[in-house]
């Protein structure tokens, strides 16, 4: 069985992921996003716990406040619907307090992976789904910029966390695939790897020419030097206290 | 446009999205096995960090005892492939250490953050691709039952997190859909709805009707009240005091 004879329509539009970040200014049919939810819904979720909500940010000025704290303005403001995805525990407190019991185990970092967990299934699920529409997405991690302000933007209850945005639409213009590290980096047998970044120089030699050669914003970088570059300093550093006001305890 | 227009193949199959729990022993031939690798390569990473690794416990007495940990010893003793997905900035460490330079900003809650979707995404990928291809799988949470002890028998290295495994094979038997919540329940526009949990009666007489009617495991339950017995004591407290002993510092 060779690779041709298993593939199908949606791993084909699965290999050809990438971004968008320049969207028509059409929106999305009421039936379309009720058909891209319905997907998200159907991911898994831990124990059923659908440790989720998702937010339509329909609102334009409300909009331009959370495109401008991500710093992705053109493609949150102009596109065809823009979410943005909850990791929320705060369903469940209201069931347990409806019988006096304690919400101890909705705060510790276990609760608070699991919700993570769940909220993204359900947008990667929103996302091939969008994709296989022949719509395109881009996350925003970027809400996470200012989260207490996203969250007091959003009237978000206790036990939330804004984990991201999506932005989907009609793409106006696609990036290039960038090229993902190579299988023997990614992929082991019975235990980790330790070995598998001894040689990432074939991976930086194809990074780099996709950085050179792209249609926008091309620069003279690889791989490596990215990630170097862009980890230089600690990013968002008050996500921990933000955690904590919303009543995680994370221990 | 009516949803029946704008269906097609790929989320049809999302649809029908139930876990499952009882699988052929045949293993997945290599070249299926590669093009879900690929497929959960293709997913977004934020910033393109890529931060996660997938390890194929092929094993017959590793895979044993990681399934006596998670508790799911028959799906993943006997299915086609058990991965463990990785949430891992170890690679990122290796980069930045190779030029000297500090790994604080791999250690933080935002890099927690970040490598939990990352490595979520790339799972739901090959789990939409796996099912697209007729396979079932079912997410394995079990493994942060004792995720020290999985740590040590895949021998991981420091910044890694054990996030879940994923059991994928050709499924005996199948189980229902279960009934997601209602669409009230899990999107609002512009904010958050606090109301949208005044009224899950419905949603729970539904799903009484799901556990009374299933083929396998009836039981006299809802959902409100799955949550509450599930819920009643903090599960897997030692997480956080794994995390750190991986170099994580949650900060």
């Amino acid at each position: 069985m060779n690779e041709k004879k298993i593939m199908n329509q949606t791993i084909e539009k699965m290999l050809v992921h990438a971004s968008v970040r320049d969207f028509k200014a059409e929106p999305l049919p009421a039936q379309t996003k009720d058909l891209l939810l319905k997907a998200a819904q159907s991911g898994a979720s831990s124990n059923f716990i659908q440790a989720y909500s998702i937010i339509e940010v329909a609102d334009v000025n409300l909009r331009r406040e959370i495109a401008k704290i991500s710093g992705s303005d053109a493609y949150v403001n102009q596109t065809g619907v823009f979410y943005v995805f909850v990791a929320d525990w705060y369903r469940q407190a209201q069931i347990l307090r409806a019988e006096n019991k304690d919400v101890k185990a909705l705060r510790n970092m276990e609760a608070l992976t699991v919700a993570i967990v769940d909220t993204t299934i359900a947008a990667q699920n929103m996302t091939v789904a969008a994709e296989s529409m022949g719509l395109g997405i881009c996350y925003i991690g970027g809400i996470r910029n200012d989260t207490s302000k996203v969250a007091e933007l959003l009237n978000l209850p206790e036990l939330t966390l804004p984990l991201f945005g999506l932005t989907i639409g009609l793409p106006n213009s696609r990036n290039e695939v960038k090229p993902r590290l190579p299988k023997a980096n990614i992929l082991s047998v019975n235990g980790y790897n330790h070995e598998s970044l001894t040689d990432l120089s074939t991976y930086n030699e194809q990074t780099a020419e996709y950085y050179a050669n792209r249609s926008h914003h091309q620069k003279s970088t690889n791989w490596s030097q990215e990630m170097s570059d862009f980890l230089t300093n600690p990013r968002r550093e008050d996500l921990t206290d933000f955690l904590k006001k919303q009543g995680f305890t994370l221990d």
